[in-house]
């Protein structure tokens, strides 16, 4: 890892400045994984504030990942900031209308892969605790990541057991995904659905369609697997989730001669399920649909995180008063979507996501409100005064 | 077309045999369609044995179909044999035993491609034919079609018509397939179920897996039609036919991101359908289903053949008792397994198939046993006796 240093004391970013910070981030591009470079500049910049730095490479060769977890303070109660330095990658350049990387403000919108997911959300939280300044009560730490958008194997949840044994894990986590949908303070997840993937392969017996005795037509028995496997509503939601789903994929088999029961036919299907499942029973609940209609096949599952639910407490309550506050919005908690980090972060402490505007995440043109930054570090800011004092 | 003469007396074989006349044609290679030559050597045989001989070729180009129509006689009753010249390709010549096109005859049994399947069922009926002598009571026909094994289009089908206008129906007629699965006399075919082809696409709207309720899964809903159509039985079967069959071959997708609802599935089935059943109300049946649980999809669906059957009736009778005097085997009347162009013919006469042992068919080392072929001929011989009586 390159270690940054600022020669010149002009090139310190003012960090109550949640715009400029913004902006020096995007100018490191930082396509997972290769965001060295993105988190040495952060972790000079959390040095200069008073942060304590810790940089927690993992993996080997093409799978290695820069994180790195800085804490200020080492009393109670312990609020941390989760985020990722990784981006996905720009796409065609030629189809942005600023530079990918330029981080140019047209119109009060500030352009750049990284925008609002998530560098913008991270440039906020670290200008809130610089308006927070040094010295005071309990401790503000960042769990920072370099490999969200990717794999995440040697990620977050390889920091956070380093955290684990090294007695960092903290009383209430707050991710900066970018979760609102139109407007700053329209929504907290405050949970997400797990995910599971299954590849399900049924072996038959091969044989002219004219003699089908004499052969055992594997697509038959995926068909009626299939059929009970999405034939009821896994639930009916919950007090926090809207109901699991199972989707099928694909299915495949590739047989072009008309006349002929083929050998094999495969699936694939994933399922998102909330506070109700756990990815073991679905998987074994999949496994016995599986054997019951086709004892030849094999289903190999992966669960890809497990559904976690953070009930409003003491701290969620602060930040939505923040919000309020902050914005005059009324911030819907909801536990709809895709997956994060928070996943892996649940397990240990609670933890909700609050960030920027999400609309344009993944696309050519992401962006953000040069005043949704200054909005957000106001809400991380009020909020840490709340719950450290 | 080749005119085919014989140069010198010696070089025509001797008409009562089938062995010299199986042997004759197997040495002619005729993979479909390229039979005129084959053709041309079987026309000059019936044509010394009083046959007068219609050649018949249809098609253009890549198509052009060889066939050809011979006949003794002008009176009824008229019995007619349907056979074709062609024949599937050899494959890998250095696996067969015997080389293709040589006919050896190694321990009483003749090796060649088209030995059974059905230079050796021609040869037997010809052989017949020279049996009863010129001039006898009725009159005995051959329909000969160079694309059986190929796509049948300007074959049987179109040589049918043309009798039909020139007056040339005949009461009775036999197909000359290898309808013996293990020794000759096992198996007359009295029908053929008929064969219907389906290819069903069903457009859906792409999305991501955890907002289903944007996207509209069309694996779901074709795994619903098929649910549907494989769910009962199409019937249980009827006095001369075995129960219909429905099998889907394929079902294809193609989706290899887990995350992502695809925007098509689509599947292919084949039913075989005996005579409770016609191709157009299976036809309308599928279209229904498909419509029912996906509105945006297509069903296109090609019937190849309805099925037939020929209630057992005298000249039936006669075939059979002719195979028992000769074998001491009573024949079962079945209705089983592919299809041949004795579909086509059902149409305008009564029609039953008849011939070799079929177990080599299609095959390397294809065969037959030397005495079986004497077996056919005289079974064929006594038939023809019986029925023109
Ligand atoms: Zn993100
Ligand atoms: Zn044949």
């Amino acid at each position: 890892m390159t270690r940054f240093s600022f020669g010149e004391e002009a090139s310190l970013p003012d960090t109550t400045d949640p715009v400029a910070l913004t902006q020096m981030l995007i100018r490191e591009p930082s396509v997972s994984p290769d965001t060295g470079a993105a988190q040495a500049l952060l972790a000079a910049v959390l040095e200069q504030m008073g942060f304590k730095v810790w940089h927690l490479a993992f993996g080997e060769g093409k799978e290695k990942t820069f994180n790195f977890f800085a804490r200020r303070g080492d009393k109670g109660p312990h609020i941390c900031f989760a985020g990722h330095t990784d981006v996905v990658p720009p796409g065609k350049e030629e189809l942005w209308t600023h530079p990918p990387y330029a981080a140019h403000i047209a119109d009060g919108v500030l352009y750049g892969r990284g925008a609002c997911d998530m560098k913008g959300g991270i440039a906020a939280f670290v200008a809130a605790a610089a308006r927070m300044g040094e010295g005071g009560p309990g401790s503000v730490s960042l769990l920072i990541t370099g490999d969200e958008e990717g794999r995440a194997t040697y990620g977050t949840q390889k920091v956070l057991e380093w955290m684990a044994q090294e007695g960092h894990i903290p009383d209430y986590c707050v991710v900066g995904e970018p979760t609102n949908p139109l407007a700053i303070g329209d929504m907290i997840k405050n949970g997400r659905r797990g995910s599971l993937n299954a590849h399900i392969v049924v072996e038959g017996v091969q044989g002219h369609v004219a003699y089908p005795h004499r052969a055992d037509n594997p697509v038959h028995r995926l068909l009626a697997l299939l059929g009970e496997l999405t034939a009821r509503p896994l639930d009916e939601g919950s007090e926090w989730f809207e109901a699991s789903s199972l989707q099928v994929t694909s299915m495949d088999v590739g047989n072009t001669a008309t006349n002929v029961i083929p050998a094999k036919a495969e699936a694939r299907l994933n399922i998102r399920f909330n506070n109700l499942h756990t990815g073991a029973e679905l998987a074994r609940w999949i496994t016995t649909v599986c054997q019951k209609h086709a004892p030849q096949s094999h289903a190999d599952i992966h669960i890809s995180g497990e559904s976690f639910l953070t009930p409003p407490g003491a701290e969620t309550r602060a930040l939505i008063s923040a919000i309020r506050q902050v914005t005059g919005r009324d911030p819907k908690q909801d536990t709809g979507g895709g997956t994060s980090d928070a996943r892996f972060i649940a397990r240990y402490c609670p933890a909700v996501e609050f960030g920027l505007v999400g609309a344009s995440i993944h696309q050519v043109d992401e962006h953000t409100s040069v005043q949704d930054l200054e909005t957000l570090t106001q809400i991380y800011h009020i909020f840490l005064k709340e719950v450290l004092a």
